[in-house]
Parts: C-alpha cells; sequence; structure tokens
C-alpha cells in the first residue's frame, strides 16, 4: 500500500490500515466459518459474540459500567436529533439546547418540527460559531441538556464537560470526536453518534444510555423509535448494520491495543498541532477559530484568497493529500485529523503547507 | 474457498462469491484512489458515481425509468413500517393491509401505533398463514394497499400482483424476494426492502418510489422520516450507510451479468424445486404450505418429531450446511434459497434431505 493517501476527510474518515487489513484477510471466510460477516445471521453465535464483544469495547474504553446500554443503532445522528425529543419531551418539559453549530441548530429543529418546546441555553451564532459559549441559562422544568462535543464545520470543540443539576440529564452529540480523549463519562445520560468520524464505516450509530434514563422516557412509540424497544432486545429487534459493526469492533481494539483513550489523545494533540503551529507561525494561513477552543480533530483554515484555496486543494490532492476542502456552508479549507489518521499524514501535511506558503506569497 | 458453506441463511444471507472477492480486491485500494470506500467522504465524485451506477442499476433491472425515485435509507423495512403511513395517511384516509404472516402483521401494528386508521382488506391467519389469500376488500378512502410480497417466516409468496383501481397506491414489502423475478413493477407506487436478503448486506433499505406518490404526501415530518427530503436530497440529506449501497451495486451488477431478472428466475425455479421435489416425493418430509402459494426463496418444512429436526439440523450443520433452523415463532426447518445461492448448493441439500430420510425412518 505505498499509495495509499493522507486522507484528510471530514467523515466517512480514514480508518486504521492494520482494521482494514484484517478485514479484507476475513472477508471472504470468518474465522474459517466459511462464510463472510456479511453473510452470517444477526442472531448466528458469531455474530452474537461480535456485537457483545463491540459493546464491551465500548464499555472499556469509555471506562463505564452496566449502569450504561450501548445501541448500535441506524439513521446516524440525524435520526437521534429526531429520537432524542421524541423519547424524553415527556409533558411540560422543556428540551435545552447550546447551540454550537450547523449540527446543534439542525439538533433543535428537529425538536421543533414535532412541537417540542425548545430553550436554547446558549448559543455562539453571534459569531458564527467560531467559539465554544462557556455559560449557559437552562429553561424551567428542563427535559434535558443536549450539546454537541465538536463541530465538525467551524471546528470549535468542548474542552470541559457542561456542569448540569443532577436531575438534568445531560446528552452530547460526541460525532466527530468521540474516543478522541479520556472524558468522566459518567456525567453523560445519552451520548451518541455517527460511526463515520471516528469509530468505523457508515451506517452505524452508537448510542449510550444510562439505565435511569430510560426510565424517564415516552412509551407507545413508533417501536424503531423507542429507545427502550431497542434495549429490550439488545439492539436485534430488527437486523442490525452488521458489518459496520464488526469494523467498529476492530477499529476499537485496534484503540485498545494502542493504549487507549490517553495515549489516542495525546497522539491526537500531538498531530493537530503540527498543523495548527504552521497556521500560528504564518500570516498566510488564517485559522477561524478562538484558539482556546480549537477541535482536535477538524482544523479550519483561510488563506489569503478564494483563488489560491483551490489552488492549495488541488496542488495538495495532486500529490496525495484529500479532502481540505472546507464545508460548502462556510468555505476555505479544513484538515480533519481524527484518530485512525497517521502521524505521518499530519507531518506530510504542515510541510506541504509550510512549502505552499513560500511558493505562493 | 474450498470450505465455502451451503448458506441457507434467512437473512443476512449468501452474497454472491465473485462479488465478494471483487470487495475484498478493493477493499484498500478502490480503483487506485489511494482508499477504501468505506474511507470515502459520500459527497466525493467517486461515491457519487457508485451510488449513482446503484440506483442505475435498479432502475434498468426492475425496467422502470424517471417516473421512479430510487432512495438507500437505513433503518429496515422495521423503519418502513412506520414512515409508510407517516408520510401517505392523509387526514381521512384509511391504511389498508393485506395480511399474510408477521412481517405484514408488524407493519399493521406500526400504522397503528401512530394513531392511524387501518383496514384489513384481507388475512390468512385463520391458517397460520400457509397461504396467500386471492381476494381482498378495501375500504373506503384507502389511503394505499400495503402487502409482502414473500413471507419469510412462513414460506409463501405472491405469484400475482394484487389489482387496484388505478387511484389506490400499491405499496410493497419485497425485502425476501427482491430481485428474484421478473414483474410488472410499473403496478407499484412504492416498492421496499431491506437489503440482507436477495440484493447486499444488512444496513441499507432500498426504496423506489413513483413521482407522482411524492405529491400526495403529508409535510412537516421529522426529516429523517421524510420521504420528500430524501429525494430532494437525493439520499444525501446525511450520510448513508455507503459500504452497503457499494456491494448492492456489484450484487446488482452480477445479477445484470448474468441475465437479469428472466435469467434468475429460471435459476431460482429450479433450484427450489430441488428441495420441493424432496418434500413432495417423501412422507418424511412435510411442507407447511399450500403448494400453489410457495415461496420460491424460502422453504420451510417439518420432519416427523423435534427430535429428528434439531438431528437434521446438527448433521446438516456437520457437512457445511448451515441457516437450516425454522424461525423461531414457528419451528422446523427451513432451506432460504435466495438470488445468490449457488445451484450446487440446492443440490447438495436434496442429496442430503434424501439421506438422512433413508438413515431416519
Amino acid at each position: 500500500m505505498t499509495n495509499r493517501v493522507h486522507n484528510f476527510n471530514a467523515g466517512p474518515a480514514v480508518l486504521p490500515l492494520e482494521v482494514l487489513k484484517e478485514v479484507q484477510a476475513e472477508l471472504l471466510d470468518y474465522k474459517e466459518e466459511g462464510l463472510s460477516v456479511m453473510e452470517m445471521s444477526h442472531r448466528s453465535s458469531t455474530f452474537s459474540q461480535i456485537i457483545n464483544d463491540a459493546k464491551a469495547m465500548v464499555k472499556k474504553l469509555m471506562k463505564v459500567g452496566d449502569e450504561y446500554e450501548v445501541l448500535f443503532l441506524q439513521g446516524g445522528a440525524s435520526s437521534q436529533f429526531y429520537m432524542i425529543p421524541l423519547n424524553l419531551c415527556t409533558e411540560g418539559k422543556v428540551a435545552n439546547y447550546l447551540n454550537t453549530g450547523a449540527w446543534s441548530t439542525k439538533a433543535i429543529k428537529e425538536a421543533k418540527k414535532i412541537g417540542k418546546e425548545v430553550h436554547v441555553a446558549s448559543s455562539s451564532e453571534d459569531k458564527e460559531f467560531t467559539y465554544i459559549p462557556k455559560t449557559f441559562k437552562l429553561s424551567e422544568n428542563p427535559a434535558y441538556l443536549h450539546y454537541t462535543s465538536n463541530n465538525t464545520i467551524r471546528g470549535t470543540e468542548f474542552h470541559f464537560i457542561p456542569e448540569v443539576p443532577e436531575d438534568v440529564p445531560l446528552i452530547c452529540d460526541m460525532s466527530s470526536n468521540f474516543f478522541s480523549r479520556p472524558m468522566d463519562f459518567s456525567k453523560f445520560d445519552l451520548i451518541y453518534g455517527g460511526a463515520q468520524k471516528n469509530i468505523g464505516p457508515a451506517g452505524a450509530t452508537l448510542v449510550v444510555i444510562k439505565r435511569t434514563l430510560l426510565e424517564k422516557m415516552n412509551t407507545g412509540l413508533p417501536t424503531m423509535m423507542d429507545y427502550n424497544s431497542h434495549v429490550a432486545q439488545e439492539s436485534l429487534y430488527n437486523t442490525p448494520p452488521c458489518f459496520s459493526i464488526y469494523v467498529i469492533g476492530k477499529v476499537l481494539h485496534w484503540l485498545d491495543e494502542n493504549g487507549g483513550l490517553t495515549a489516542i489523545e495525546r497522539h491526537n494533540i500531538e498531530k493537530a498541532a503540527y498543523v495548527y503551529d504552521v497556521i500560528d507561525s504564518s500570516d498566510f494561513y488564517i485559522g477561524t477559530v478562538v484558539p482556546e477552543d480549537r477541535s482536535r480533530m477538524n482544523i479550519p483554515f483561510r488563506l489569503p484568497s478564494p483563488e489560491l484555496e483551490k489552488k492549495f486543494i488541488a496542488e495538495a490532492a495532486a500529490v496525495g493529500m484529500i479532502g481540505l476542502k472546507g464545508h460548502k456552508s462556510v468555505g476555505g479549507c479544513r484538515a480533519s485529523v481524527y484518530n485512525s489518521l497517521p502521524m505521518e499524514s499530519a507531518k506530510a501535511l504542515a510541510e506541504f503547507m509550510r512549502d505552499f506558503e513560500k511558493n505562493n506569497s
């Protein structure tokens, strides 16, 4: 694989080469069972082992116990935006949100769409979501406080966990920084994320729910939208996204074998620093985020002109660095440097950025 | 792959070996792009080609044109059970169902759960779903008529398309006989199915909708539950199950290259006949379905005792024939013989069945 690109995609994103090689080796014949994981019954003992092992790895890496349920659902974070208020906004309760970017805005929109009362407890919309608000004010009777721990498009990240009163469920969309750092996960009542950024291929949504929250949910919901039905059936109410779950399990083992969240956090800090250092030591590259709130996962930056940005992206692609275009809603450039991105890719990008600056300023 | 099992799983199920080999070969590096399909942006030009090609193959095999929209969604048929009445039961309309087994029963249940008026236009529940009702009676103001074209658990199949008045949308869950035979697909307004039986790995739901139906749908729905929002975004409202879609595309090409639906129908009739012939020429094996309504996909049968059934399943597994246990809700044995099951597997099973009968009667 000498021709593997440096993959800065925002998601779906780079996966560990070791994991892909294992998947490839097992593709026709999983553990000499004579069939692919894609061809296995989701109720077979072999697949049970695969899904239960993946769930166990989630808990091991998060250091949480049986007070949490682990679900692998479908429909991405976008479906959670709907399921959360549907399940948790019981009579008279108000859905509280911290609005820090496009994804929290969408979460808010879905809660409103189904007629739930919504309170925006704080927002950084006043400065185009370029920072993380440090304070917030809850409504009366909060059903929960929801926030997005890392904002993929804007490149901001919460480097703290918002403090809520004990009786207010804390809910977090961790799609883009899941498993990228140790956190006190016991503070959360519901954590979720699409797999396709930090933990696996698209098509599976990881949901981790505190058991005590399950008792507070609405009943009589459409079965597929009902967390309690998925918990009761251990993610096997219907056929789950088996292959994605299998790959997720391997990615989590890869994380664990490489030192878990403590080690990956060090790795991620170092990796992001390669790129931020170029930005900070240059007047050519302009970071778009308040430095203290910078994401370790997604690094947006601007060049002196849209023409130079276009040239930068094209020349980078020509030397095997892909995914550097900023999200269409904000423009510019963005380097996503998730867990699985090798250190060499970040180094190569930093070097390329320095060379490009030299040749174009 | 000398050790590949004969895979009679009901779903997820066997896939064409040729397809698996291609997927394996491309797993680390798709078309020399230096990354896996799992690592590609769903908005990249390469993935656009993959998903658009898969959609085109759906239309080609079904022989339908641009009057239909092809969607790849998530959540399986179970999510469609909810989405269909949510989108289509407009004010004063009644959801009509043919009830032919566990899955249509679930579809009915979900429509009722969200408070829609439901009319069961016919049912074979009186004889434990062992036949297909040939007539039905619609309610006043039908929103649609929904039926399940093949009943995976009971092993019955519609060998005709129910006739409805032109203004009544015809909706069909084809999860377990999708693409197994030519049909006049132009008679349907909405066809859907989980991929994991006949067309690919779990995690993607194929939905084919007639454009004229889109105009009749409710508005203001949760975005992920709204067919119109998925159509407007061409299945890319959020990250789709990319890898599953990629494999589905390959399976559909495999079908096309092997003669399309006409050829696979002949193949499937011949394949199922191997097993049905054993049942019909024996007093040891007992078919559970009215012969004229037998499924070509799922063949349930009983042996003289539960002990013999257990022995049959165990001895079959010992010689590399898996997935022969009947669904837990009905017991007995079941051989699923989907498109991708090689003829040799059906022959081998028939031979095994004859030998087992000889040795145990």
